[in-house]
């Protein structure tokens, strides 16, 4: 008897608790730091010196007091702005095909050593990846790695957040450099 | 007898809800790519030439080694940094009522072709909105639509993101832009 | 028999579960308006002027055509781009041992009235705190408070997210600038 009457009940408390269930929810999961995505990529940065404007790919825009547009900056090139539309490529070999490119700008904002502020994208047209991710954060370029956050995405990489850490893979005086790029998703949609 | 039977199956349903719980996950509803708030704007920039002080909204503040701060440089712009104060408006007419102001800054950065990379506010402070809408992203403006990042917000945009469309509504020669943007919120508190 | 245990045993079982989806879920807990976390710093601002390179901690970066990189320009420092690397501390004592730098840059963006717009981040590498906050807004310095957003962090702060305030807290003419920034993170992973 009792039991007739239990099977609805039952029914009523599976009901309730998924109903329960589509509210509540998983945050645990998805704030794993376990990334959902991972993806690894070099950018390669050449500077406007005067002299190299068919290969440059990057200038600098803004100067302190005692420096110019043309050559960084004394003091650690303290205050020098780069705006930059570097080819992103899968490889660390500058003559890869770029799968996007790295757009944005970079600062020099330390006197005494080298420190660096990055503000960027990277965008893809390709087969591979359509749409956008973009960084901001600080890259104090002296260590070995830095981490900077990705703050958005668009297309592919729709409202996606995550870290990416830095790496400088190569610098040539102060003509060219090349980052690794090692980016962590922690939320995709 | 019912009884008997139905421990095993309580066990089995909580078990199963056990499960359900972790997995379920509501994220899906918060995620889902329905906005939960959409909102239209368009801003109005009006470049400073050395002749219309008095007009202007914007001003080129840095500029590649062959540029000045008067005139937008040679190669697509490339290298140029603009601070903007623009008007917000709910139309596409430059002199309807300001609702707030965008504010912030963006840069030319490519030598082959005009494209743009952004860094700004949306300011509102009326009876309709209060607080503030960050953004960043690329900004490929010969694209007829381009989607930056809502990295954030304050006041009634509390802890938003989203993802904003730009369209270019009006261009006049090198003096006047109009933009208008879509906005999508995906995470609204 | 069985049922008159069994309505307990359903009660328990609801009981159990609704506390599970209380804990499992988090969102709305997260979502709430309460800060998983609260942070007060003061940072220091010295602009060089020409005068105290030892000092300053910041510089004049960009310029409106009628400005230079010396002097925050007329018209309420319209457009000025300062680069800043600035020393971050527990109190609002300019010499007291800093934790952290602020680091990245301002702008000067109305010609009306003295508004800014920041993008920075606070980096930290102390027994107390690794890692760094990376924050972006506008900032209508007139007010007595701002909210900008804090857009991402790392190490200590990774994936965080929030609103922090802003109060200037002294300014002696154009060369200091003391800011108390109130950090209230609404996401902690």
């Amino acid at each position: 008897m009792g039991s007739k009457h239990q099977i609805p009940t039952l029914f009523l408390i599976v009901f309730f608790l998924l109903i329960l269930g589509c509210f509540a929810s998983p945050r645990k999961n998805i704030r794993s730091r376990r990334p959902c995505k991972e993806m690894v990529f070099y950018f390669h940065d050449i500077i406007f010196n005067g002299k190299n404007f068919k290969n440059a790919t990057s200038a600098i825009v803004g100067a302190p007091a005692w420096g110019n547009h043309t050559i960084l900056a004394n003091n650690n090139h303290f205050g020098n702005v780069v705006v930059f539309d570097d080819p992103i490529t899968l490889d660390n070999n500058l003559h890869s095909p770029p799968v996007g490119r790295a757009q944005g700008l970079y600062i020099y904002d330390k006197k005494e050593i080298f420190t660096s502020w990055l503000a960027f994208s990277f965008v893809f047209n390709s087969t591979a990846h359509t749409g956008s991710i973009n960084f901001a954060g600080a890259d104090p370029l002296m260590n070995k790695t830095r981490d900077i956050s990705v703050i958005g995405g668009t297309g592919d990489f729709f409202m996606s957040r995550g870290v990416a850490t830095l790496m400088t893979d190569a610098f040539e005086g102060e003509v060219y450099f090349r980052l690794r790029v090692d980016i962590k998703f922690y939320e995709c949609w």
